[in-house]
């Protein structure tokens, strides 16, 4: 038995939800957007009596016979004194995100009004909310599965289009599904050796067939194994959709670093945030190379700093590249191969990290372009210019290629195909594979005719980690190590 | 005649919006909360064909049928695949915030389900608002005057507490009110004198008396000069509140500098920003004090790279001292008086800005006391400890008392007590003192004896002016130049 398995309650259905240290039905209240300088400022309540606590410091006086989903205006007083102008929609238990009584007031945006809103709610009796307790209240209330309130967490820090497209996926329940279909057969071979073992024990009678003691439906097992198999190989595609991918670019001074880093910043429309490089030594960004997020890495900072090509192998640089899943190498068309290009290229200048992917760019191609003999044997060139845009296609498709071989993924994976189920957390990564180490363990003693008996509870071990998966099986340390990885509002 | 009366109408009464730049009925969206890191985010919807365009893009189809006020959960589609989650909270015209049929679409948080919700938006046929468009086309429809519509922009960007109080009043009508009442009283003295002028053209009959062709009401004309000057007067403290007032800690080397500046955000509970300080020769944060906002300024950084108290003088230091209201000058207690602390008390080391307040502050009095006798003739000092926190209240109210008789405004004004009509603007301050002006001249024609027909025009602009403030005589330039100032989404 493995020691993942030691938070599981026995049985393999029915949920068994042992407590949390999440409070209860305390009303509870946060910021659900940024505080700053926008129009509005959206602050979430939830909980037992979150109607009537508003309702104490809202004028006029008609939260309370509110009906459900409906938006009222008014004021936030305190102590007659008008706080802020805002508008208050009321969700009333069941019918609500957390599945309790509920309120979003909208209030005025800046520094002030939400931060006075929130003093006259925690006056009213509204505790701060703990990081992800609104969707720890839904997942307690039945309202969503894991699986869903996971992909909260993956939807709102989405990277790329992609990302976010396969999040939506798993929050409308892809994962979900296949989850609880893959242990649907599951439990079916489970319940028929439960049976055998059940009925053995009681009589043994004349009509024990020629399979008897043996793993029942063992093609669904197999089957099941192939489905979890293809699940577990999901997360090498998924994570890279969530964390991305580091492409450095390195090369010679005057080689076009910086200009090339600008001009695919440029080109692509998705970029999601430009990281400030102020106190930094270089400069990153994070850009959208065909849906997949990458962190966009120019040395270029460093180089000025240290201004010779001998230094780049050391430090901060040899970290960066280390660090890097891709390193875009610029050679200075103009310039051809220098010594330090060549070091690079052979390996030898000790800068490499292990396992990354080296593209060697060949810069500078509108006014040297590169020659029709390879400058160096057996080392193929992607000709660009950054200065006038040509080549940077060709470079996209070549980085986009070099990560899924570096994933080892089908071509189709990467594209904008149908998003078929796929695990979207390390979490439920590691509980397939649990359940598929169980599984191939239990196939493994049916093959070697073993009793029943030994091999029933490694299905049932099985059965619990998918159920782990969706929350279905859950204990309060899992649950609390979960939600408090969201951020507060959530 | 006035030079800013040129955009009147000549009427004194009714609406007579003449048309804007700014589109009409067009359905508009904009983010409303600021994108990144947060629950959720929010987009405002509006304009005519508002409900069944969001509607276009929305599943299931129940948006159309919503009732006034309701909200509905959803999802925002796109040829069919899921882009977000959303609830999306209806309103129809007129009753909304814009007065057009309206929608709050509240999506997830993040860089992606809002860009992709908005991209869906505006293939559904949304353009993107102009900074404070809602709110104009809320002024637009009569949802409010102008004096609200400013006090919107002056709540969300509130810096303290009673920032945001003075707004609240503004926005609940407070100003609109006063100046609704000081014009009908106007207008009270303007009929007067334009019956007069019809009835003197039509006939000279036997019952003139004796002040006729005088200005009607004198009193009440005075009485009204008088209200409009407070009115007038109450811009230098509402502006005090609106853009605070720039305090520079200045001194020697180890005078404390820095720990002075750390001790009062420390211990003051109301911080609004602290503006990172990585890139600048100094450091900067926005602290209450007694609720007006103080932009504090440490130039210790400064120091540090300059080593010598001499160089204080010069270039940035120099314009930073010249621009602070108030210049807090620290005396390093255990070493008493310094040759370079009498040259600035003596005001002769050339650093001091013109007409600002200097305190002189005796740090570290927890090791070294302030002796019994002021150590430079007819110099008061602070005493204060920024280690232990020592005398931090006294120089707080210090500070305070040095903003007030900047002011020269009464003490009570600067306490939380009830708050009056005030102007919030330097449009509607302009506008008062436009109307007094024409009120003076008129009222020193009238001493003069001058006929009415010279001195009606001039009530007749002070009339405008007033009319002007609230919105009730305007023009396209004018309201233009005001909602652009809006942030995006208002």
């Amino acid at each position: 038995m493995n020691d993942k398995h030691k938070y599981h309650d026995d049985r393999y259905s029915g949920a068994v939800y042992s407590g949390a240290v999440y409070s209860d039905e305390t009303p509870i209240a946060a910021f659900a957007t940024i505080p700053g300088s926008s129009a509005l400022t959206l602050i979430r309540c939830s909980g037992k009596g979150a109607i009537e606590a508003v309702s104490s410091v809202f004028a006029p006086d008609k939260l309370k016979v509110a009906s459900a989903n409906s938006v009222v205006h008014g004021w936030i007083v305190k102590a007659d004194e008008k706080i802020d102008e805002v508008l208050v929609s009321v969700f009333r238990a069941p019918k609500s995100y957390t599945g309790e009584d509920s309120l979003d007031i909208c209030c005025h945006g800046g520094a002030s009004a939400g931060k006075a809103v929130m003093e006259a709610l925690k006056s009213a009796g509204f505790r701060g909310a703990l990081p992800g307790e609104f969707t720890f209240r839904a997942f307690v209330n039945g309202k969503l599965d894991l699986t869903k309130a996971e992909s909260v967490i993956e939807l709102v820090s989405a990277k790329t289009d992609t990302s976010r497209r396969h999040a939506v996926s798993r929050l409308s329940g892809s994962l979900q599904t296949e989850i609880e279909e893959i242990k649907k057969t599951l439990v079916q071979v489970l319940s028929g050796a439960e049976i055998y073992l059940d009925y053995s024990e009681d009589e043994v009678g004349a009509d024990i067939e020629e399979d008897e003691g043996k793993l029942p439906y063992p093609d669904v097992a197999l089957e099941t194994l192939e489905r979890l198999k293809k699940l577990s190989d999901s997360w090498r595609i998924e994570r890279v959709y969530q964390e991305g991918v580091t492409v450095v670019i390195a090369g010679c001074p005057n080689a076009g670093k910086s200009s090339l880093f600008n001009a695919l910043l440029k080109e692509d429309r998705s970029i999601v945030t430009e990281i400030p490089g102020t106190t930094r030594d270089w400069i990153e960004a994070w850009v959208s190379i065909e849906g997949i997020p990458v962190r966009l890495v120019d040395t270029a900072g460093l180089r000025n700093s240290a201004e010779t090509v001998e230094k780049i192998g050391v430090d901060r640089s040899r970290k960066l590249l280390q660090e890097a899943d891709i390193v875009l190498y610029l050679i200075d068309g103009a310039q051809g191969i220098t010594e330090e290009d060549q070091a690079f290229i052979d390996g030898g200048d000790g800068s490499g990290g292990a396992g990354n992917s080296r593209l060697l760019v060949w810069n500078k191609a509108d006014i040297a372009p590169q020659p029709a003999m390879s400058p160096v044997p057996n080392q193929n060139f992607i000709s660009v210019s950054a200065k006038t845009g040509e080549g940077l296609a060709r470079l996209h498709a070549a980085i986009s290629s070099a990560i899924q071989s570096q994933q080892t993924t089908p071509q189709s994976a990467l594209q904008d195909a149908p998003i078929t189920a796929a695990v979207g957390t390390e979490r439920q990564k590691k509980l397939v594979d649990a359940a598929i180490a169980a599984l191939e363990e239990a196939l493994a003693l049916a093959r070697r005719d073993e009793p029943l008996d030994i091999i029933a509870p490694l299905l049932r071990d099985a059965v619990n980690s998918l159920g782990e998966i969706t929350g279905e099986v859950s204990t309060a340390d899992i649950l609390e190590e979960m939600f408090s990885r969201f951020c507060v509002g959530k």
